[in-house]
């Protein structure tokens, strides 16, 4: 089955359309899953906690979303260590059934695209004669600097393995205006002038559902732009972050819906995962706990963009 | 001594701001690096050619260029073991007195572009109370696409480790204008903005030769509008791909020069890599043979930009 169609599916069947960020930042991860690392270097040391602090919080929710979103950097900080994580953090989620979002934001042209695109998407050439699979996930975010050139590897990648990718159009940021809003040759901003390439390449890549996962990541900030991006792409999914911690509520976020409440995706990732908001309860937080608090905001924003969504969709497919 | 100064020393002591890409493309290593690779797994043995033929490279040119550019996706194709395999030949390359650009292109915004920062310019947090280097190298690639605030991070670690980034400003590949060149809101396009931003930043962090390690990436194929760029910022080093290969030539690349033969850095990566043009000669050449001819190479270049630069430059400083 193509990635878009069991994203679906898992949706549906989980009524939820929201995801959940792996953001490791070290620093508010709870101390009970940093104990009894002593025969490591820091830095694996830390990767192994990462890993951990991961597979806990995967146990927790991954019968509550159909996706979650690793947020590569907070990885690559440890090196080959921090990617060894991510790969068996990536295995892990697969294993319980979740599609895998990676948050990468890769970009480059010609031959170097088409490596971020296998490496990320699909199998690598090796040293033998067969190509394999590395850190390949379900879906990539690309941002779009470099211009169409640099999409095409990824896209072409998708349509041949059935994956998705999710290019940035409108991001989360005060200032994304900067060269978002700038105008194209042909009038458009940045941000219309993407959307439009991004729906033209939607239609030649629909899942049985009539969407398409060559998609967009467009900021639960902007209520009023996305009810135009949705317009100019009624076919492509979208990634929305921005919701929560960013300032985005349910309402801002119905407007990157159809009137089915398919055809987006809200992320959340602090919110969820650091409730925990002073030094103290850092501290003293135990796992059972902590993993409770996790699965608990899950559920509540579950219920609060479903709730949400139910009020706002008249074709509402859950 | 900060980055930039001990960039131009090394380019006046060899007579060359040219710099070798090492993209390890392994469909295009020659055999001779792929053999007696029995006992890993076809991934982990393919990171193991590749930090032998960046070995090979690295001990061929070390005398003859100030800095090797590694382009992260090769390396990253192949997960933990590609980046163990990038973090060896950092190492490598640092000890033979190289500096090393890495070339990844990467953005994001908040505690995300932190978390890039820190793994590719300072240091990490870890469980224990210590930071660590990680990946850390001379200078990194960004991607302006989330505007300033994605910048800032990047510009901050920079400033208070004597570290470089070049942020993409206008790139090589054919399709950069559909977003380098729509106009921002101050009338200036895309390219124009950035390097007015670069100009401001690289004015509060001159190295004692006068420039900054703020840089751009500005394509070798655009002679006119580099020398605009130029203009706008007089005090930044720009990174210039597209020379060679990719259809720029040593006089296009002369306008991203400042009259002292200083301020802009040659890369070449397959003309200098990948020379061997027939399958039979990738299958037959010796390391020694294919050593020499990445040297001779490497002179080549050297000695066309050097003459280049020479007959251009009133106060050429070598």
């Amino acid at each position: 089955m193509i990635t878009v169609d069991y994203l679906i599916e898992e949706t549906l069947k989980k009524k939820n359309p929201s995801v959940i960020g792996l953001d490791p930042d070290i620093s508010r991860i709870p101390d009970c899953f940093k104990q009894n690392i002593f025969d490591q270097n820091p830095l694996q040391a830390t990767a192994t906690v990462i890993e951990q602090w991961n597979r806990n919080i995967i146990d927790s929710i991954y019968d509550l979303v159909p996706a979650v979103k690793p947020q590569i950097a907070f990885y690559e900080k440890y090196g080959s260590y921090g990617i060894h994580a991510l790969e068996n953090t990536i295995q892990y989620a697969k294993e319980k059934g979740l599609l895998v979002i990676e948050d990468a934001k890769r970009n480059d042209i010609g031959n170097t695209a088409w490596a971020y695109a296998q490496a990320h998407l699909g199998k690598v050439e090796t040293i033998t004669e067969e190509k394999y699979s590395s850190v390949s996930v379900d879906f990539l975010t690309v941002s779009p600097f470099l211009g169409s050139e640099g999409l095409i590897p990824f896209i072409q990648i998708c349509k041949s393995n059935g994956k998705g990718i999710f290019i940035l159009v409108k991001t989360s940021n005060l200032g994304a205006q900067e060269i978002q809003s700038a105008l194209t040759a042909k009038g458009l901003t940045v941000s219309e002038y993407l959307a439009s390439y991004i729906a033209g390449q939607a239609d030649t890549s629909l899942g049985k559902y009539g969407y398409s996962a060559i998609g967009a990541v467009v900021g639960a900030t902007y209520p009023n732009e996305n009810s135009a991006l949705r317009k100019i792409m009624p076919k492509s999914y979208f990634l929305v972050p921005g919701y929560g911690a960013q300032g985005g509520t349910e309402q801002d976020v119905m407007t990157c819906f159809n009137s089915d409440g398919l055809g987006a995706l809200i992320n959340s990732s602090r919110e969820i995962l650091f409730s925990h908001t002073t030094d103290i309860e850092q501290k003293n937080i135990s796992k059972t706990d902590y993993c409770n608090r996790v699965r608990e905001a899950t559920k509540y924003m579950q219920e609060k963009i479903y709730f949400a969504l139910k009020n706002t969709c008249p074709n509402m497919l859950y």
